[in-house]
């Protein structure tokens, strides 16, 4: 069957990364949504760069109104940005009858009521995964996965920049204008960066938040927004001596008399996961009355985590055109023809394959050379050692104590060498005692 | 519209809850699935008790099998648990015609193949939202969230007894002996807690993940199973000392040769997300190539944490049957129809309405008497103190120098009180600068 056609409008960061994606993973994806999903047009105001992009692989050309008029094309993908044309296109699109998706949080913050309910008219999706959190599914959490609950609050790091620029204040316990520079100078922040450094990003995610978790129309006009630029490091530190962290909140709680929607720099206690969430990084927590406190972490920016919700919401789309109705979502995420055999091609490997790094414990004897033989043995074994740590005979066995713990750390290996090397080292009449192994995984 | 007709083998913990969160939210729940979700039958042992429960709102039977043949259930949810008679239901349940939402790894993990062939040939879903890690939407995550990625990893705490029992260890240095009996007592481990402490339970949900992260039958029987029953408190505090932590890990990775499915204690970086999980809390960190790392958090367990991922299922179902095709989850998560007029029930409340706490920083002549001054004024507004930190003036302005910072903390307050108690604290003669107020949240 014929690839389901989409057609890009705008070819910048995020548009890239949502063509590279689609081909380096589209017989995955295909496998998951039940039909190839392909870039068949681009609009790009810059051809020659967008053709530099595409090659061959899709049509490229300079009106964007070519591709909406496309009969071929099934799918929008407007990454254009603001409220002007990106508003106008996106219209025309639903109206020729395209699902759209969309990455655009000040179009739908500010015009989301009149784009869904042109949407419901023409029986078309405008999706929009890409605008909240990046590639976090956070949409898809607010939507579904929480719908049991009334969701009471939600509050997130919605804005990298800004994460970025109060990480570094903190850490280096500079000023906010001249991490600012440093932000610019590295790509953290945009030349003109209002937007960001003063909330209205954040603003605009927000708004779409509390939307969807309190079944309200988008209201960006009543959010209360409020930057980072007039924080000054002394609060940064003051804060940490009684326990928090600053952080800018996208903040939306349900109260008794309506819905607070705001965003602010906001103290939190500095044990809360989300005030650890540092750098460039977004997290998002949800308290629902079910499910209690969850929270979602990931990447809020950038060409590749952002081309990840645009591909789950075209998945979505595919899903919804193509699969056999009562199975929108194929129970093991892969169409079920399409799932391998047990064995085949992608086998559960044995635990001697397996790689990893480890923790030794070695309870040996207090005597010289100990050490040099056991770290020959690992050498020998092709294992590599990251940290040694040999504790003082009498801290272990107390006072007079001829024995002591070696503790080793070790890089990356297979668990067959480990368990040669291992039973070699059991084997020695200086270790006096089961060897403990512990895995141990750097989860980064 | 009559609403879903739900039918319940089993309404033990996770079945209250169930009916519960139902019949709280169900105007909410309603609002989004588009129809009513109603539990019109419970099957249980102990009918007495489930009569309690549900008292007249659903009719009460002995036997499971009179709920499976009954015409008028749409949906059977099964809550049993194990391998044995809940495989015979659900296979049954499939059978008759009925869509089916169950929380059982155990049974997905051995027998998942045989359910889902056997649902996708009669057409009907089999959704399992709270088989893993309980309230936390890990499930939707991975087969929709994150589709458009090459999964490369996923590493989860998803045994909530085992990572209280370790973060007890951890805390007071204690055996696991010990902390066991201390868990058992306070209801966080079982009677008989070996399917928790020897790993069995994780590796179920590992399994699960495996198979849906990569297009793979379940394969339970392949998985590498160790539990914590060994790990010395020697070993957590060592670790401790190298900068990790200790974490029972399911495990599951693509390796050019094949997947990796193991579940063992794991050293984790201190600094990372996921080692900061404490007590019984679950979080799975998945990396995908597009998306990079992303993390979900939340309760593993629990009766409403548990029937918060049910009831997502539910709703899931009845869009798909219910729904307009092309609108199957509503743009705003509720029906367009139901959604509320801007300002009408639930108004975006004005700032001076939010109630929040807040960090106060307040210049101040460093003479005899201005704390008092500003503490009686804050007490006359009603606005109560948490915490206050007055800095000795020559290390704030430097030596001789007679200001001084006075920060205080309080507790929740009006924004529209603390803006007239601000004003009058500004007009004091002994405040020498702009007030700096800064939101605080808990995020609990």
């Amino acid at each position: 069957m014929k690839p389901i056609q989409v057609g890009l409008l705008g070819i910048g960061t995020v548009g890239s990364g949502v063509f590279n994606v689609l081909q380096r993973n589209q017989e995955e994806i295909h496998r998951r949504a039940g039909r190839g999903i392909e870039i068949a047009m681009v609009a790009d105001l810059d051809a020659e760069r967008a053709r530099s992009i595409v090659g061959d692989k899709a049509r490229v050309v300079g009106d964007a109104r070519e591709v909406i008029a496309n009969p071929e094309i099934d799918i929008v993908v407007e990454l254009i940005g603001g409220y002007g044309i990106a508003k106008q296109l996106v219209l025309e699109a639903v109206a020729a009858g395209k699902h759209v998706v969309t990455a655009n949080k000040a179009l739908l913050a500010v015009h989301g009521t009149e784009i869904f309910k042109a949407a419901a008219e023409k029986g078309v999706v405008v999706a929009y995964e890409a605008a909240v959190a990046g590639g976090i599914p956070i949409i898809k959490a607010l939507r579904e996965g929480l719908a049991a609950n009334q969701i009471q609050w939600v509050a997130g790091i919605i804005n990298g920049t800004t994460n970025f620029i109060l990480s570094e204040m903190r850490d280096k316990g500079l000023d906010f204008d001249v991490v600012l520079k440093e932000a610019q100078r590295l790509g953290y922040a945009e030349a003109d960066p209002t937007f960001d450094i003063e909330g209205v990003d954040a603003a605009h995610k927000a708004t779409i938040m509390s939307a969807i978790a309190f079944g309200i129309p988008v209201q960006f006009d009543k959010a209360y927004v409020e930057g980072i630029t007039k924080l000054a490091a002394t609060d940064i530190r003051y804060a940490e001596q009684l326990g928090y962290r600053i952080k800018l909140l996208g903040i939306t709680k349900r109260m008794d008399k309506g819905v607070e929607l705001r965003v602010h720099p906001s103290l939190v206690p500095a044990k809360r996961l989300i005030a650890n969430v540092e750098g460039a990084m977004n997290a998002v927590v949800v308290h629902g009355d079910a499910v209690g406190t969850t929270l979602y972490y990931g990447k809020g920016a950038g060409s590749e985590p952002t081309a990840s919700a645009v591909i789950a919401d075209l998945v979505d789309i595919t899903r919804l055109i193509e699969a056999d109705p009562t199975h929108r979502v194929p129970p093991l995420a892969f169409q079920s023809h399409t799932l391998r055999e047990a064995g085949q091609d992608l086998p559960v490997l044995p635990m001697a394959e397996v790689v990893t790094s480890y923790y030794l414990r070695i309870r040996v004897a207090d005597e010289a050379g100990v050490l040099a033989r056991i770290t020959g043995i690992l050498a020998g074994g092709g294992i590599s050692i990251d940290a040694v740590l040999q504790r003082e005979a009498d801290e272990v066995g107390g006072e007079g104590s001829t024995q002591t713990d070696l503790i080793i750390l070790t890089h990356d290996t297979r668990e067959g060498d480990m368990d040669a090397v291992l039973a070699q080292i059991q084997g020695l009449p200086t270790v006096l005692a089961p060897i403990t192994r512990i895995r141990k995984e750097e989860l980064n």
